[in-house]
């Protein structure tokens, strides 16, 4: 893993898991799945795969204002990891944390989001816990099984694989960029904001991957993090209409919004990013399709490690998301100051 | 369940769980067991045991000031659940809100507070997630394995049965009194409250017990509690000197506090309350005995639904817990007025 401490959030995470001892059952190292991946002791066939989640900074910035849309989140980014290592979900348990002001409404409302996003996925919530706070956040904790040998984490790809992505980019992104910049609610509006986990796609995926990573943090962030956790670069040859959701890219046109920015941002959308060898793409394809999983293809994974994007006059150009993650994570809130450098590093970069 | 919705925190319990669909895995039933018992697919000889709990308004109140405690007790109020269903713990997922001005310091010392209680019990911290939030809150999920046939619940206690608890009572309540009412901090300091989750204990309360449940809200709501659940009464015999921690029994003669205060808070202190029939007493007995586990003998199962305590003076009182329980969901920012409330029942009850 080169270049993992250039990224401020990986070095925080890095000063938290010092001080923890390692579990002799745990498969995983740290930031290298989705979720984390446990040995069970008289159990050959299967390994256990928890992962937790809150909504939180998506609540106190204003971007989810309905409380259906939190509870739809917190079900769905939870299970979008447990997708991302090829997991068979067995439910979530939920910490509720609430303002005291607050109506039955309010809380009836997460409850039905959760509800609605449970059903949608087939899972169970199985229990919680309520606390009343001065800002709503709601974390969920989801678990599943993975069988033994198939189960997938984000180390792995080869120079050569395809990268592909699950379904289009950017409603994270929208959703947010509308939000903080008060754009009018029209233009994407929070009722057509409800990304689904890839809970069936990821156990096909798991079959043929290399390595998964889901979307959770936005494509461009997903792609940096594979990049140093392999030590690999990755060539994006799809356009922005291949990328981004028609909704997304339309809305990036009206707005006069640069398109890139919709996968730059760190308000993701719950797709996989995965990576197939050459050689298991047509088999990958044909499964796909019988389950009617229609994965869009990125481009390809390089033995550089850069991120390389080909222009529609044909051009490569290299970007490099170390300062806009960094950015986030020093001056998220300062958002006008990171429209402005995003800015100047699309110019930079020929991507606007 | 006589009387479950006349306390309000499980009448709010029941508005979110109506919202949701019971899994066909979900061995508990809502507000039956401390963790959530599931079956796993293909495993005949275990359960898996799930729990979620946080620690948010202990540190939003001030009772709690040192980093080093909150990381303490969000691992072992998790798996103090877990000992309560008799688990063999696997490990524990956390997920982090903290304030954007907070230092390195403070997080670590959260982490070295978590990292120690899990050294404590012989358990890992498996993986987590950090957010900015404008208060502190930690959020635990603690999972393991129970043997099948040998789980325990809150539910099957029996009149006659003998009412043990696992350690002395007091010490959350004492902690939270002596900061909320800004007595001197050398009362009762923060360095002292170390509670440990009763794992081993656990494992061996489920082999002879009929039922168990934490006091991680303090003794008398989990007397109430059980009460409700299984609709018969206890009699409490044990006076407060055996009830009480030594420390916290002192405190009370120093401070002027009425001991029963100490049971009756919400700030529990983990230990575990559970029953066993008076045939199975002495190799219960023997058995703790064993592993050095010295547990406390409260009292008796009754019929009446009701808790009455045996005075020195071998008066017999009843209280009703439904008041105060309902009055800490209702008015628990309101001090004073608690504090009132409190010492007008124990005045009508005999018990100051």
């Amino acid at each position: 893993m080169k270049g993992m401490e250039k990224i401020l959030e990986n070095a925080m995470i890095n000063s938290w898991t010092k001080h923890f001892k390692r579990s002799p059952y745990q498969i995983n190292k740290s930031h290298k799945a989705d979720a984390e991946l446990i040995e069970i002791e008289g159990n050959k066939s299967h390994l256990l795969a928890v992962t937790i989640d809150s909504v939180a900074e998506e609540i106190t910035e204003g971007i989810y204002r309905d409380p259906f849309t939190m509870g739809w989140v917190t079900v769905m980014s939870n299970f979008s990891d447990l997708a991302a290592v090829g997991a068979e979900p067995l439910g979530i348990v939920i910490a509720v944390s609430v303002e005291a002001e607050r109506d039955e409404k309010f809380h009836g409302e997460i409850a039905k989001g959760m509800s609605a996003a449970c059903q949608k996925l087939g899972v169970f919530v199985l229990g919680g816990d309520t606390n009343t706070t001065p800002t709503t956040s709601l974390t969920g904790c989801a678990f599943g099984f993975v069988p033994r040998g198939e189960n997938i984490t984000r180390v792995g790809c080869r120079a050569g694989d395809v990268v592909f992505m699950s379904g289009g980019a950017g409603a994270g992104n929208a959703m947010g960029l509308v939000r903080l910049t008060k754009l009018p609610e029209e233009l994407f509006s929070e009722k057509y904001y409800r990304p689904i986990a890839r809970i069936k796609e990821g156990q096909l995926v798991r079959r043929f991957a290399t390595c998964c990573m889901d979307t959770s943090d936005g494509l461009l962030i997903t792609l940096d993090q594979l990049l140093r956790i392999n030590n690999l670069g990755f060539v994006v040859e799809a356009g922005w209409n291949k990328i981004l959701t028609p909704e997304v890219f339309e809305l990036c046109n009206r707005a006069k919004i640069p398109h890139w920015f919709m996968a730059a941002g760190i308000h993701g959308e719950f797709e996989l990013v995965f990576t197939i060898p050459p050689e298991g793409i047509n088999s990958f394809l044909q499964a796909a399709k019988e389950i009617g999983f229609q994965p869009i293809q990125l481009g390809v994974v390089q033995r550089k490690p850069a991120i390389e994007f080909v222009l529609s006059s044909k051009k490569r150009v290299k970007i490099d998301m170390a300062p806009l993650r960094n950015l986030w994570f020093t001056a998220g809130s300062d958002l006008s100051r990171s429209i402005q450098e995003h800015h100047a590093w699309g110019k930079k970069w020929g991507l606007e």
